[in-house]
């Protein structure tokens, strides 16, 4: 097996595709991410990555607050208008079934199965992009998400990016289970 | 359909699996992460979290430097057990075969098929977890896993983590080009 130097590149493998939500102008706006991750469990937090210029980024930055939605699959076509289209010359606020939650300025999507209420507690200026850190402040899901109790990802069925091939895909088989299979 | 709250959880769907690597005491060691995200596309950078006693944070600490290794999910077994055993108490320099690239200090994993080489840019305590943001000095890729010069998804066959369950899974189905079919 050769390997080949590509140079710095931001390669990463499996990606998420969710929906970052804001409140701009009194209007719920909204992209999707593929940069985003979580980064603490106490407090429970996460992290995306944002360009200055995101109109996106202008509701979180006023509100100190955002959501993080995950899409299922069926979602894709409305996922990838929202990360083709920005809020300054789209309307994204009816796209979806919006609601609001503790904060009332991060706006949550109905229709996607897991929705995560934000609160920004770091924001870190990297060049092209700023790290948002948001601590989590509520957790929504959908009830037939949930086996014994736990999310699904398989009842979730979410949306995955994959980069090189700028590409959705879905989850495939399960291979083993965590935190077990490594003891054999 | 109704959404049930579930408190504050560290919940995104899909979660990566991949192995951090750092030298600690002059030898290569791996820890199993799943909450490693790109952080900026200029710089190049990437950001995991991580606990200040793991074993790894040590040789981050002392060197500025780690690699993210991007696992085939037939190494599911090896990625399990690093994520299961400390370095403290396993000695786990010898389950791969271990190269160095420009940073020296950032252990390569060979069987891996695509490997990140990172220089910590910045280094935030949130709580129980530090957010060790890197820039990615240089990017490794198994020659057949390029597909016209990029990177394919579907040849590197990578491992995705579901918390929830706590499984692992593999990538399923492409159902779509991203940038375009939210066009339609």
């Amino acid at each position: 097996m050769e390997k080949i130097k590509l140079g710095p590149q931001t390669l990463l493998f499996p990606m998420p595709a969710v929906l970052v939500g804001s409140k701009v102008n009194g209007i719920a706006n909204f992209m999707t991410a593929a940069w985003c991750c979580i980064a603490s469990h106490k407090p429970p937090a996460l992290s995306v990555a944002i360009r200055e210029s995101r109109f996106t980024m202008k509701g979180i930055e006023e509100n100190g607050s955002f959501s993080i939605n995950v899409p299922s699959a069926s979602l894709v076509k409305k996922v990838d208008f929202c990360g083709i289209y920005s809020g300054k010359k789209k309307d994204k606020s009816k796209i979806f079934q919006v609601d609001y939650g503790v904060l009332k300025t991060a706006p949550l999507i109905q229709e996607c199965p897991v929705n995560l209420e934000c609160k920004v507690i770091h924001s870190i200026k990297l060049g092209s992009h700023t790290l948002i850190v948001g601590e989590i402040i509520e957790t929504y899901i959908n009830d037939n998400c949930l086996t014994d109790g736990n999310a699904d990802a398989e009842k979730i069925d979410p949306l995955v990016y994959s980069p090189g091939t700028i590409q959705y895909q879905r989850l495939g088989e399960v291979i083993g289970r965590a935190f077990h299979i490594g003891k054999e």
